[in-house]
């Protein structure tokens, strides 16, 4: 089934203690579109580029399969830029840089071709604009999933609250989890969210992996232990793309697929930080993909006779 | 099997965002046997308290099974003191206070009827201390799993790596991991620290869960996510105790048996942060136990099916 990505096309400069780029390509829509697109019989792309935005990155997001007429291209504008900084423990980052370009005035055009979609994920922009997407698709998709960032939570909260009436799951990290709520356990934290609208919530601990909160119930998958974590950028969009790519795939919106679309999550997001940027989620072959996901099995799996 | 025990058995002074007690038992070797306890056929421990040490701390000790013959009591000196405070995040901790002693030249005299013991589990002491058990044990026991802490590994460096010569098990946090190893990544940590004697290694997380690495291997559990952790204190050494506890129950050091006993060791820490001190870990019936392991299950497993 078809899954539409809305979201930031950047370009990103990047340092960590393993080494900087200047300019790479990031943004939200990039990851989750790569990410996605492994698993998605059809991703589509609806965002804002610059005149310096790389034509040979729009040629790689085809190349994946994903359809990019859904990105504008001003001619006389640059793109959105973030450049930031991570140190060793890879868990916090300063941001050095945020220019918006392009994107301050996004107004998301969703293609005609786009209409039809099941999916759509939602990644980090101001809450109105997502809510704009949302009401310009005639038909509600099966399942809407939305990212979101401390800055929409300190600056646009009424926005906010209104956008998670409007969707089934939410995926933030944990300090916005706590921010969002006023509470610091997670669990406490999940049960406050989980009236605020989205039926799903999944909170991502970075490098301490992802739980899934639906009623009651609760998962939990690690991140995968990696000898070397290059760059943490995206990551957390790269989780969310193939959370839902896969459940596209699968066309099975249960709890239980949904904990073995976070265990495919899990394993594209240890891609990612693998090396700098997107370039870990580039030309992936379907068995690298299965192998990592083997090692997640063998990672957690125990067997357990109860009485 | 029977297991030995041999830690500090101490009175704590402790303070967390929830609430404070003066003085309250501890120690590693009082977590250990309480968490053990429910799992050990026999608990032996060997310890060293002062006149201070109230005698129903002892009684309760028996009560659960826990022979407490090898604990000397020192009649003219106070018992080894530790404060401690901890703030909202619980991952880190001040220590205020440390007044060792009857710790301070602690002999740890193995009575005849401890000999036979067949599973061994050294709390953290002097890495000379714990070296002295295991020469004083006419029988290597089948399995030995030690502790140890940040304040070993830098001043007692030396003793501390004979001492790793000598165990099967070595359990650490993953701060000391770094600091034992001069490695970041836990991974790296854990391959260097494997080549230095243990064949196991765990290493705990505290929130974050626990790896159990051994060659190639790796198990990975979260901890249960809590809606309120009360207080951390012990619960490191809660989970070493139900691990070798396990172990001597189930009396099957495979691998396989070691990741149930890292589940088991999870469910028990998880009773021990739960309310302060040792409190968590008193009068705790099969049937509680039974179904903590039972919410391990459900937030972990997952059914995939691969080619």
């Amino acid at each position: 089934m078809s899954l539409l990505v809305v979201g930031s096309v950047a370009l990103d400069g990047i340092e960590t203690p393993f080494g900087k780029v200047d300019k790479t390509i990031g943004g939200s829509g990039t990851y989750i579109s790569f990410s996605s697109s492994y698993f998605a019989p059809k991703v589509n792309l609806v965002a804002i580029v610059g005149y310096d935005f790389p034509k040979e990155a729009l040629a790689m997001l085809n190349q994946h399969g994903i359809d990019t007429s859904g990105v504008q291209i001003k001619e006389d504008r640059k793109s959105f830029f973030w450049k930031g900084k991570y140190y060793h423990d890879m868990n916090s980052r300063d941001t050095l840089v945020t220019e918006l370009n392009v994107l301050a005035d996004f107004d998301p055009i969703i293609p005609e071709k786009y209409q039809d979609c099941e999916y759509l994920m939602l990644g980090n922009l101001a809450p109105k604009t997502q809510q704009t997407v949302i009401n310009r698709l005639r038909k509600r998709p099966k399942l809407i999933m939305m990212d979101t960032m401390n800055f929409w939570i300190s600056t646009a909260l009424e926005d906010l609250l209104q956008t998670l009436q409007m969707v089934d799951i939410l995926s933030i990290n944990d300090e916005e989890a706590r921010q969002l709520s006023a509470e610091y356990s997670l669990l406490k934290a999940a049960k406050k969210i989980l009236t605020m609208g989205p039926k799903y919530l999944i909170i991502k601990k970075g490098e301490h992996g992802a739980l899934l909160f639906h009623k009651d119930q609760i998962f939990f998958t690690p991140a995968l232990p990696l000898e070397d974590v290059f760059d943490p950028t995206g990551a957390g969009d790269t989780f969310a793309g193939g959370f839902i790519g896969y459940l596209a795939q699968t066309e099975d919106i249960s709890f239980e697929n949904m904990k073995r679309a976070v265990v495919y999550a899990s394993a594209m997001a240890s891609f990612c930080v693998g090396k700098f940027g997107t370039e870990g989620l580039i030309g992936l072959s379907q068995e690298a993909i299965l192998n990592r996901v083997r090692e997640f099995v063998d990672l957690v799996q125990f067997e357990i006779v109860m009485a």
